[in-house]
């Protein structure tokens, strides 16, 4: 797990943030209050403003039988920085808890369903990885796959990009990209690496079996190995004066090119 | 021009950084290097470190008579702060002067090669800004039009989140939206606006005519009488358990869908 702190980069008033500690911070009511609909497992302690009159968070965080304490005048300033929004509301939240294992995701999934799952292989900034759980999960997919190691884990900053949708997909933890790639192969899954100059131009491809779409680092690409594990690469048609496109970016447009061949995802 | 500090937030070496007082940094040696070769007029100044070694940029600045001082020790941390790895290279940019006039920018228009423009209507967030220049460059559309009021103007931060595109796309200075796009629809342009609810799904219009794709404000959308002028609103199909997908995502994802039927436009 990194400890590396990210500053947030969206407008708006909810957040979450990991301290040098290696805890993670939600703060903001909105955010808590997502987090507390679809995981309150992953809430350890909420700190409130004496003079936060919010019943409904109140109440909710009871139910859930949560510990709460005094956010005393200093502190929000001390756990989540002085330019911070907080709206007298931080939660300490455990991130790693959203994690579901890889064999209680193959378990529950039908493959009958012909789903896609987005495998992150090796993506490096987690404002990437949020937006692609965020898109993901807009789109139709099953779930997230990532990986133990040279991943970006999903941080505070990952579940603020994730808009709340690191709460409402699964989040699946694989050990080896490799090794998750050929068990879903072993189930019928297509396996499609996101990839410049891949040879199968995107929108041709007919999405009609099982699909992983691996997305690779952000500099580097997809390894060379994983690679050649891919069944088909992807490639999305640019104009040339174009280097590349953000990873998240890339990932987006593919699943939206596979949701169009699987509207019954989107319901 | 607002004058917020923007954090920036890819892992890569290179960025720009608006100063307090208004001045743009662009940092780190592919930046300045990108800048130098598709528009030198926005460099002012190059501070350098003494122990810099780099024929090809010192050259590169001659050829543009561009003034160089020496980077001293402690001037890099004052200009961009601690954290960022500026490699001994910190350029003084004006980033206005990347912005072309609306009136210059339809004199050289080809209409009849049917091109896109992307409208940014009250988008906030520098780095969403930033993406859909370089979405925008990538699929192929011809300009990115931004209003001088209520939106985020060209800092920094945008131009590194465009990777370097915003010297590579017209970037077009429009007074306000609802005028610009008046006389877009003057020329002949179909005017979209990518709304949640739209009521053309995306996808299922031909893209026959020339485009202009309005993208509105993170949190409000597009403004109630910006929405009236548009003759089509578009909608992405996405899965109920999701609210919204991010306004450069969904950018990326129409921009996509247009040049899927205009690959004359990607080359």
């Amino acid at each position: 797990m990194r400890t590396k702190r990210f500053s947030t980069y969206k407008g708006d008033r909810t957040s979450a943030r990991k301290s040098a500690g290696g805890k993670v911070y939600i703060y903001g009511k909105h955010a808590l209050m997502e987090a507390l609909e679809n995981a309150p497992r992953v809430i350890r302690k909420v700190f409130l403003a004496p003079d936060l009159l919010d019943g409904a968070l109140r109440a909710l965080l009871e139910k859930n039988n949560i510990s709460t304490a005094t956010l005393a005048p200093g502190k929000g300033k001390e756990l989540v920085g002085r330019d911070t929004a907080h709206q007298g509301v931080i939660a300490v939240m455990n991130p790693a808890s959203l994690l579901v294992s890889f064999d209680e995701f193959l378990a529950t999934l039908d493959i009958k369903t012909n789903p896609a799952v987005a495998v992150l292989g090796e993506v490096q900034d987690p404002h990437n990885v949020g937006a692609i759980i965020r898109s993901a999960a807009a789109f139709g997919l099953s779930a997230v796959l990532i990986p133990e190691h040279n991943q970006a884990g999903i941080t505070g900053a990952v579940v603020k990009t994730s808009a709340g949708m690191a709460f409402r997909i699964p989040l699946v933890s694989i050990g080896n990209v490799n090794v998750a790639l050929k068990a879903l192969k072993d189930k019928g899954f297509w396996i499609y690496g996101l990839a410049m100059g891949g040879k199968t131009v995107l929108g041709t491809d007919a999405f009609d079996a099982p699909a992983a779409f691996v997305v690779g680092n952000e500099g580097a690409g997809i390894r060379e190995k994983t690679l050649a594990t891919c069944d088909v690469t992807l490639s999305i048609p640019m104009h040339p004066r174009t280097e590349s496109l953000n990873a998240a970016v890339s990932a987006a447009v593919v699943f939206y090119e596979w949701s169009k061949k699987h509207p019954e995802h989107l319901v």
